[in-house]
């Protein structure tokens, strides 16, 4: 079938990859002129035949928002529009209404696989009616992994599914990669004694930890021996905060998934203010302490 | 080649199956004499040629300790032991000396891969010399999953090192655990407009949190929808508990495996002391406040 | 001065009382008519003489946006309205601009002290113009305990800093309360060894420990030796809640503050989703293992 | 009464001349000739006429431990020694069969105030025989606040019971500290619109929070204002650690505990292993992304 497709960026641009090596006729869309099949969105639209199909990958918030309001002026009834960006789900719902006005469907579809997706496939969540998902069915299938379509897709729910599973997906995502990460600083720290890249090999195959992360992380570990390249700054997209924020209005506890965001903020300060109020204060009670050494010497720990 | 196996649990049966498929000779002992191939540990010493390798797979702690003990007693210069066990790591030198002083070899072996070891193969890290890795190498390959050695095994070190790469492997264990579990939590929030068995099994392909961990979690779904038959409570051995102690010896921090143990030792709680001291100290600071409903009535909301 | 007082609640009741008692004015208006001194929000306005101080003390929401509205319909050009509830930050700007529009000054007030503030007094973070809050300051005077102004009000800031002050205020106060929690817990667990009143009461002065809250938890304890009158149901209102998504607003790392969140969600719980999953995946990769005791056992211990 | 004080640092220093106030005849002694009353240990003893009482005051363990190992053999039947530093509470065992088996009697003191206790008073938990606790009861009503006696002072339990509490109050602490500490930053992040130093002072009366505590962090604003003479970098005692330990034995869940001293960990690293590690993976699976701004041009926000 034939699909545009908006954004054609690290994701986009494989995602096109692997839909046309299924087959299927794509017209891509992005402001970089030298990967773009086409001029503007407006010659996009007007390169496919209604009724048409537009995958929007771009990022999420007010470039998604924007690009689906343009779509809107420029479909008609019958249209169906894709987010497949990392969207907030209340989004969608918004989305949904605007283009619903003028006939056009919407599907939100949460898209997980990294760069990998290209060889690998994509992990989709898609939310939605159950008609458009069925009109989108063949770009799913050649985005998704091979094997049984159930293992690689979900039609999650009605608009907004799709990517409250994506968050959902990136929160636990957040709490995996801090799992395996204290772990390898706590073998990192016998490093003398122990060889940490053999044990992380070893965990591939046979344990109760092995997955894709972990062989992500061997992987890493080869390219780059005891991380030397590499500094403890890690970012933070969007979808880990609200992972957090939608637990907290379900009451649902989520001390794994919340850590690892705080972690990831800690690791961008290059001072806490807050443990500068700790230090403040254990110097207001302790006073300037010079810890003497010796077993008759006074002790300064105090508290 | 020739393997005493002491301890013929859940663990050590299956082994002994799998060693045996490959193509040794076991000898096993359990106090269970319906599944044991011998009288007593004397007996299944006598059954052996020298140099025997005796691998001991019973609970750790005391037992562990003691059926070393028993062993050293009864095993010549030139024997293994092998303690397969979640033992702590700190046994294992207290063992190895206590060995060596007959001449009886030893390593320490951590073995992951739980009932799914008998026929996917265990994950395997040995702490010990060099030569006895050696000598038991085709034990280990057979316990091992098929495919490259380094994938399903590694000499992680001197001994020691095989029971602490274990410790932080069921650390991080725990901390996967968790994180699914809060994102599982989270989706099961939303279930009456989300297709959670289906979201979960969308992910098992593609996504970034494939694992087999995952995979257990759907496969767990399919056989108890809803989870309906099972209830929060969570034990847990002490793998995870040393694996905080040790992170604190080394002064790494572990926000999320300690949150993974502290969210287990909650589970088994009828009520929390440290919960009603929080609800009697809102009661203290805010009276036997009755809300009531209304824009105008009083907020009994104190603080 | 002359004060309108709207809301008789636990906090507004004695809030009247403070006030009358420092010599001023008061009336007061509640649904509750047998507390109430005048008949409507109409009536009550009508028995202030202009420029009028409305003081608005009903739940957070929906109940104080109402009656802001209310009152923004009933004042007039000079009056000011001083919303000395639980409500979040964010709501403070909407009520300024609505009322500003009739010329109508407004004041969020964040109060603390529960209770007890009758007696001691309430400590009050103020935000809003520097004038209006010099209209008032007879008022705060009179309900902040005694002592140098500055040790129980601020003018925190424009709009809304009284109510982000007092939103910070209370996230710190479950943190403080959780660490007091654990800390008795941990007490408690050997108090088959340890005088637990004792020890809490003896920190009540010269430690670093000592605080208002331990004075209630102590006296707490003398109302109820063990809390066994009292279970570990623990409530939260909005201002933890919007704490933790405040700190993720700003990039700052929440863990004790988020964890105290937490452990009252979990308190509220009498079955926990995530610990389900959990247990399941524990039976999945484990077996349903029976421990069996004895040093040569098989252990069942599987990971 | 007289007293015999082996440790004259920061806090021994204090206490001589807090319980010198009182009354009491104080002979002390410090590897600091300067400070000390006696040549050596033995000097010390020689000055003190049976039945003797020796508080120590050093470092915790092997100081404390040489320390009363060499009281041991320096006094007599009848004598009785007091540790009051911060030893772990399974020393005190020891510490006093040791001495049981000279007829010397062993109380285990916790001390709290810091250097404020000399001005303040020190709160005092003791472990040990109620004979024992009695004889000192002068001097410990010498450093204790004034005040009803069991506000400032309890005898906990047995030996052990003293140490063991002032654990808990140190864990207690850490978990205080964070807690406004987490506070304070999250302030701190709205100080462009937010007095921060105001706020602070006005939580002191009347407030739910007011502490003393809270007390030292305003004086410590006040002296360095915004904190920036300060860096957060910030040591650990090892009583935190204990308090988690002691936690986990018991199976008492301590998230806020256990975060207050992971924070002061990761405070004193300059880069993180474990971030490292997390860092990787995002790079792994979602590449080396350029993010480019704008609309309709690719995201790089993969995962």
């Amino acid at each position: 079938m034939q699909l545009g497709l908006v954004g054609l960026g690290k994701m986009g641009f494989n995602m096109r990859e692997r839909v046309r090596a299924a087959g299927h006729e794509v017209v891509g869309y992005d402001r970089n002129a030298q990967v773009s099949d086409s001029a503007s969105l407006a010659d996009l639209v007007g390169k496919l035949a209604a009724p048409r199909v537009v995958w929007v990958m771009v990022p999420a918030g007010e470039p998604t928002r924007q690009t689906v309001a343009e779509l809107g002026e420029l479909l008609a009834e019958g249209d169906l529009v894709i987010d497949g960006g990392n969207s907030r789900y209340t989004d969608d719902k918004v989305n949904a209404d605007l283009l619903a006005q003028k006939g056009v469907g919407y599907l939100d579809v949460g898209v997980s696989g990294g760069v990998w997706g290209k060889e690998n496939g994509y992990g989709l969540m898609v939310g939605g009616d159950a008609e458009h998902v069925e009109r989108a069915l063949p770009i799913f299938d050649a985005l998704r992994p091979e094997g049984p379509r159930e293992e690689g897709f979900a039609h999650a729910g009605e608009v907004g599914a799709g990517h409250y599973a994506k968050m959902v997906h990136n929160g636990i995502e957040y709490g995996l990669m801090q799992a395996y990460a204290e772990g390898f600083e706590l073998l990192d720290a016998a490093s003398e004694v122990t060889d940490v890249p053999a044990v992380l090999k070893a965990w591939t195959r046979g344990t109760v930890v092995r997955s894709w992360l972990l062989d992500l992380l061997v992987k890493a570990l080869e390219e780059d021996p005891g991380l030397a390249e590499i500094t403890g700054y890690v970012e933070d997209s969007g979808e880990g905060r609200w992972t957090v924020e939608e637990a907290i209005n379900h009451s649902v506890p989520a001390p794994v998934i919340s850590a690892a965001l705080f972690a990831r903020f800690a690791s961008r300060q290059t001072d806490s203010p807050a443990m500068k109020a700790v230090a403040a204060l254990r110097n207001q009670f302790g006073g300037h302490a010079v810890h003497k050494a010796g077993p008759t010497s006074g002790s300064g720990d105090v508290s």
